[in-house]
């Protein structure tokens, strides 16, 4: 069986199917995040309804609680959070950049306070994988090293250099065939260290290769020209990982520079404070336009919260702070970017992605960016 | 069309059927509560598949946020909070008892500061047939009075001639054939005053009696021995509902005294502590002993949380904080009480009902008294 396979390119774009022993999943794919193992607010089937492909766990949250050995014991992650498709791990690499203050990076592993209640663990190459193991994901990322984008060069250097070594002990440690070992491209925003890094792990010759380091503070024209310039780099016939990425316009302009998956865990969050995605930009639901608005949200949205409830009820839940407007909202957000998807597989294999893009991107109105970079940046330093 | 229609006596207790314009309900029956138009943490389609026959609103609450009219202009409250069923709504007369503190109770109604915005609103027998009629409830409460379990007995006195003219003033306001109007008994613990409200509202021929004023702070005995008192003396082809309870052995020993339909916050309430319900008693979640539970909550329970999640992952949830764990354990306890009402109305069918409520008590072991007390101490005191 062929890992990954592309059935069409428009531009740099491509769509494609990878193949897990859970199932083929289409690309470009975006990854709805489980990081404790739930979406947060939502259950398996809300997942299935809104059209989820694959679910991201993170190794160093369900290392820390319940345990990676309880969920082991419990059948693995799947049966544990009840979602029999495809599961794609982290490997803690991310929390050793956004819990900067709880931990130690040294060259056997990185060493953290837990967040959960200050104990000190450290996680090695080796122990992540055993840790993935015990999870039982069908996608997993070594240890890596992930550095702030305004690292000094000989640091992200050395970061290099250290992910090099554990993405090896990573594959050395590797056990079962189920599970797919990527690789994690590094360098911040230096293209020579790019270059290396990206290098360094073709050599590997990994079946797909992460993208790292980067929505961790750059300004947005530096992340897709970086992302673009490592897709370049990157072998045409692996999928293309582009890790924590993102908004809808994010999503938009890095499958058009060649990245097959994402994940991020904003439009999940955003939804939780009422910002909600349309076609024509992000608006925030609690603001009193919205009290008497007897439409969906979206009137174009096909999500299960747009086709039975008023955007003034989710207005009214929101205020009256009911637990029901989380769900409700984090449905139809992540509805927003799946569907989004779909429909630049659809105009990549029609050829006309371009369009696409363009028409979505003239017609999203992007909110203040002041007002996002503040909530990047609370986003950022949480273990989220 | 007969409103209330019986079937089956065995003892007091009585099961039959309340025809309603939106369908047929079972009794005696249980009704989850969505003070704010939502059943908290639960969306229409979860109050379905657990069998909820029909719902609580709160007119109170609604006329404050997001206000009655605009409910009106958006089609009703049905339609609204998306569920099509059955919605009873209460008047705030129980407000003007758990909002003590923000509220002075007068001839003409209840004048309130707003939990909210501490904005005045006064409450008269009017005024909320108004709201109930724009809310477009299929069974409406006339405005009474509720007093606390060790209010004095001019007091009670006075309150039952108010709750009598205000029912009255209600019953004259009413407007529209498809909504039906029940009476309130009240008389605290007294039983002349209880007898002398009673003959009050069989004097007023209403279609359907509620017992209000128990479950607020006297000792179980006493609010099973009243609302028998009361029960016995209500003509028998009315349907008697006795107002904010309970919990599963309190919904037992009511219907045994021949109550047909109940309300209450609690088994939601407690569920959100993760406080869960079993045959064998209440059992709280987060209790380091199921964290290692590979079996559902409850081995017997037909809920959609039992039929998938282990008792462990739930566990997890709560110790994570994770919102999927309030929807689950609210499914969860309000299917357990919603099956036991289900099978007390088979219980009843056959005959067999006084052998499965000692069936019922012997096997639910009672948490210890003290938690609970504390519990319903809370409840009472807030606004929901």
């Amino acid at each position: 069986m062929v890992f990954f396979d592309i059935n069409a390119l428009s531009g740099s774009a491509r769509s494609g199917f990878i193949s897990t022993a859970r199932g083929k999943l289409a690309t470009p794919l975006f990854m709805p995040v489980a990081t404790q193992g739930s979406v947060k607010a939502l259950d398996p089937q809300d997942l299935t309804e809104l059209g989820t492909e694959i679910v991201l766990g993170n190794a160093y949250h369900l290392y820390l609680r319940p345990g990676d050995e309880l969920i082991y014991g419990l059948g693995g992650l799947h049966k544990f959070m009840g979602w029999d498709g495809p599961i794609l791990t982290d490997s803690g690499g991310f929390q050793g950049f956004s819990l900067e203050h709880l931990r130690d990076l040294h060259k056997d592993g990185i060493t953290f306070r837990s967040h959960i209640d200050g104990s000190t663990h450290t996680l090695t190459p080796e122990s992540i994988m055993k840790i993935q193991a015990n999870l039982g994901s069908d996608i997993a990322m070594p240890l890596d090293v992930c550095l702030p984008s305004d690292a000094a060069y000989t640091s992200v250097s050395d970061g290099i250099e250290t992910t090099f070594d554990w993405v090896q002990r990573c594959k050395n440690a590797r056990k079962g065939e189920n599970q797919v070992l990527f690789g994690i491209v590094q360098g911040g925003i230096y293209e020579d260290l790019r270059r290396e890094s990206i290098d360094q792990m073709i050599s590997l010759d990994m079946p797909g290769y992460s993208i790292g380091g980067l929505s961790v503070g750059e300004p947005k024209n530096q992340l897709y020209s970086t992302a673009g310039f490592t897709a370049d780099l990157l072998p045409e016939n692996k999928p293309r990982y582009l890790m924590g990425v993102g908004s809808p316009e994010d999503l938009v302009e890095c499958v058009a520079v060649g990245v097959d998956m994402f994940d991020c865990v904003l439009p999940s969050r955003v939804a939780r404070n009422g910002a909600l995605y349309t076609k024509m930009g992000r608006f925030n639901i609690t603001s009193s336009r919205f009290k008497n608005v007897d439409d969906p949200i979206d009137i174009e949205c096909d999500c299960s919260t747009c086709i039975r409830f008023s955007a003034a009820y989710i207005h009214h839940l929101f205020k009256a702070k009911e637990y029901l407007a989380y769900r409700l909202a984090t449905i139809h957000n992540l509805r927003f970017v799946i569907r989004l998807m779909e429909e630049m597989r659809t105009a990549i294999s029609n050829g006309s992605f371009s369009e696409y893009r363009k028409g979505f991107l003239d017609n999203y109105r992007v909110a203040d960016e002041a007002v996002r970079a503040k909530e990047r940046e609370k986003w950022l330093k949480s273990s989220d």
